[in-house]
């Protein structure tokens, strides 16, 4: 498959794009702000598209033609301002997944944040990171995409174990980017994880294992 | 009707419970966050409660027990910081939304802003709080509730004119919080406004008579 992904300079993006370019089967488009960021992965022979989300849709939709599956890891993480959490982790995603729809992009992973679901278990200082959060997955639940949202606990630069925790009622715990980065590829080509909203942390079970077992 | 107004002690909930107050079919109930203005409230011969829209959906549905119709005027205003518009116009307001519905009061009235359901027309400085204000729309068009959404242009102090323009496509202008607050009260009890969103600005048609051709 061909895979956009959104927020490909970023940390875990970054990840993605480098286990697609290894994958017998998929094949990265990375999907970047600005002219530079272009220029140093088509250096190291990467497909990249220059895309800012704050276009308006159909521009953005242009970004995504001949796209078989989208990722979205672009995002603040819970430290930025709550204007850009807004502008890029609400409306950025909810125009990625529109603008996916419009190109015939079907398959969207979503890459949200560990109970983003329940309110209940919102730390008091990252209300408005998870309301974000929250409301785009909202909107990527009642679309027509085959969709995944994966919910990661708290992200870390560790060395991946290839181990994880899935499902379930998870409620804290940590995971390295490269693992989310692992899990998000393994699961493109899942059927059995379209239309799944599901927890993980690390944990004793491979990968490939606890995707399949969703 | 009893008539519920989130953000009561702001500058349209103002005028909405004065209209209330003085409206033969009607009957305020302030909803406020703060101790004091409750007592200033109460001083005033005012019914008030007092919430706070951090609380939990079951910790907010219990204000509005006994409750007809929700107004829902709190909210920053443009000029907030991002992390105080996601808390309140965004996850306050859905969560009032979901409130009201535990509590069974079907009638909803939401302030929301001219536009807020089209991307093109925002002011690119603004993107945060029209986003805030569109994606807590779209929940309620989603919801149970007999939704009036209410989108009223560039907001003034100026004094009420008692005239709007309402409906069809309105890219600009202004309007008196008063108008607003008018608006709304007259809105309340008129079922040919529930399911409906309108933008609106001042104008040459009389509030009652520009409501009822909605």
């Amino acid at each position: 498959m061909k895979v956009a992904v959104f927020g490909a300079n970023g940390q875990i993006g970054q990840h993605v794009v480098e286990l697609l370019q290894q994958h017998p089967q998929h094949k990265a488009v990375a999907l970047v702000r600005k002219e530079k960021q272009l220029a140093v992965l088509n250096k190291q022979g990467i497909d990249a598209r220059l895309i800012d989300l704050s276009a308006q849709v159909d521009e953005i939709s242009k970004a995504l033609v001949g796209i078989d599956a989208v990722v979205f890891s672009a995002g603040s993480g819970g430290d930025t301002d709550g204007d850009m959490t807004l502008r890029i982790d609400l409306d950025g995603a909810v125009k990625a997944m529109e603008a996916a729809e419009l190109a015939g992009a079907k398959r969207f992973i979503m890459v949200s944040a560990l109970q983003a679901h329940n309110r209940e278990f919102w730390h008091p200082d990252l209300v408005p990171y998870y309301a974000a959060k929250h409301y785009a997955d909202r909107e990527l639940l009642r679309s027509n995409l085959d969709y995944t949202i994966i919910r990661p606990g708290l992200l870390t630069n560790n060395a991946s174990t290839g181990n994880i925790h899935a499902n379930g009622q998870i409620t804290e715990g940590e995971i390295p980017r490269e693992d989310v980065a692992k899990v998000i590829v393994t699961a493109i080509d899942k059927p059995n994880t379209i239309g799944k909203a599901f927890d993980m942390v690390s944990g004793d079970t491979p990968i490939e294992q606890a995707i399949e077992a969703l």
